[in-house]
């Protein structure tokens, strides 16, 4: 068990690189906050709605350093600014072995990767919103490799806007998303393109389950696709699992997915060492990190685990 | 072009068959219209429930007789009712030609086919809600038996209510239905199913679009079962061309899906003659009726119709 005297260090400052919607989110949402935090982003509008949110612009960033741009750009979105040789490093992409193998080549144990579970099918900074985090689940990795101490940096800022902290491997957190979100974002797109073809009449028809069904398919398809082709064998293994149950008798698979979706814990607090094997037990238990109390996190696990 | 007086006509009173969600709904929507309204459930708490709302308990019926049932009770549960032999007989089941099968044989022209696109995860009479339908869809079936007048006398009552109604054939209604509605009924169990197959953690991880994709995995599981089983053919068919779609590569299945669901058209006021052919076509472009000036009903089209 670690007794490591988290609580008498001061909050780093934050930098976040890429203002859209997740990055603008987090800045402004710190700004809000009180914290210090600057950014920078490419796009000139991006940084002038920041700046108007109390977020300091600049290409000069210390501290946390959240990687808050698109999966393609994760690799060179550092080049032309000047971080800090002490920063822990993170970002905030929806795939993270891919993103592992090139930060953490680039940073090593300076890296640590982060992924909200938050966001809309919106995008841009025109979708910023400093709430966007209070109550989501932020998963911050925590691999073999993986400086506790940094990750307790980068839990620290999830947790600053609100966010529950899910401690997690990258390669658990990568099969875990294809199931929950690349795999819904596929079907989401099939369906949308047998009604389309339905014609008229069927859209005209469409209510709530297929809007519903359908939402995320309004997100912008270039994020989409580097998504699940980032998380391609997760993603395709998950979904020949949905395959597998489409082909079952429907009435099982009506009782089976209605008994998950209409499965309620209720969530018991408890206190986790900033220790890898009790953190990582956490999460697997669908738990999560929601404070620290000097050498212990504060966290909760579901009811029964 | 018909030239029948239909504004000449008396509102006909209602009679509202099961109080549950979508029958409570409809009796208490027009009981706070002011338009006269009887209603029987077989449940004593439906029938409190709904007479508090004003609606007049009775088993006998008259004027529009509303079937809101569960599709296995629609074949019976009239038979211990007194109904007008002039009664037009209606119901609110989710698949259309099985219905007809069995209330066509029963009551000849006197029944018309509905079926209001509305209605949630819930169920019961304690998800009664008055504004249900408001700007909901409404599918009143117009079949080659179909008596015009009496199709006219329904698609008036959803009308009352604040849906617009899409004029359809029960066939072609069952195809349409497979599409938008018992196909994500399918996809949302299969990826709830799928879900808790990966434990904990990733319905720790679980944000928005699980959420969005798996909500009507919610519904009570022998409602969700008796409508895809009792549109069996069509919802293979419609199956079958998901998987089809899900075969296909990933940014070509992602870019379809974004350009329907981001298919945005205004729509055009029109007015249709009571005339079988042209409602039905208004319904095939995805239009639908929205009221009636003397011989005309008013609808609309979508632009570029």
């Amino acid at each position: 068990m670690s007794s490591f005297p988290v609580a008498t260090m001061p909050a780093p400052p934050v930098g976040v690189v890429g203002l859209g919607q997740l990055g603008g989110s987090l800045a402004a949402a710190l700004a809000a906050a009180g914290r210090p935090v600057a950014g920078w982003d490419v796009d000139a509008g991006a940084r002038e709605a920041a700046a108007a949110r109390g977020v300091r612009i600049s290409r000069e960033l210390a501290g946390v350093v959240v990687l808050a741009v698109p999966l393609p750009a994760v690799a060179t979105a550092l080049d032309e600014l000047t971080i800090d040789p002490d920063a822990t490093v993170t970002d905030v992409g929806s795939v993270k072995v891919p993103v592992l193998e090139v930060l953490g080549d680039a940073y090593g144990s300076r890296f640590v990767g982060g992924h909200p579970m938050a966001g809309t099918e919106r995008s841009g900074h025109a979708a910023t919103d400093p709430g966007l985090f209070a109550g989501a689940r932020w998963a911050v990795c925590l691999d073999p490799g993986t400086d506790l101490h940094r990750w307790l940096r980068v839990a620290e800022v999830a947790i600053a806007v609100g966010a529950e902290v899910v401690p997690v491997t990258s390669a658990d957190h990568d099969d875990a998303v294809a199931a929950i979100s690349h795999v819904p974002h596929l079907l989401a797109a099939a369906l949308a393109t047998v009604a389309g073809q339905a014609g008229p009449l069927a859209l005209g028809l469409a209510a709530g389950s297929f809007r519903d069904g359908t939402r995320v398919a309004g997100s912008d398809p270039a994020f989409v696709t580097s998504m699940v082709e980032g998380n391609a064998g997760p993603t395709a293994a998950a979904l020949a699992r949905v395959q597998q149950q489409l082909a079952r008798p429907w009435p099982d698979l009506v009782a089976d997915g209605h008994a998950v979706r209409s499965r309620t814990t209720g969530r018991r607090p408890v206190r986790v060492p900033l220790d890898r094997t009790a953190l990582l037990a956490l999460g697997r238990q669908g738990g999560a990190v929601t404070g620290r109390l000097a050498a212990f996190l504060e966290g909760w696990v579901p009811e029964g685990a």
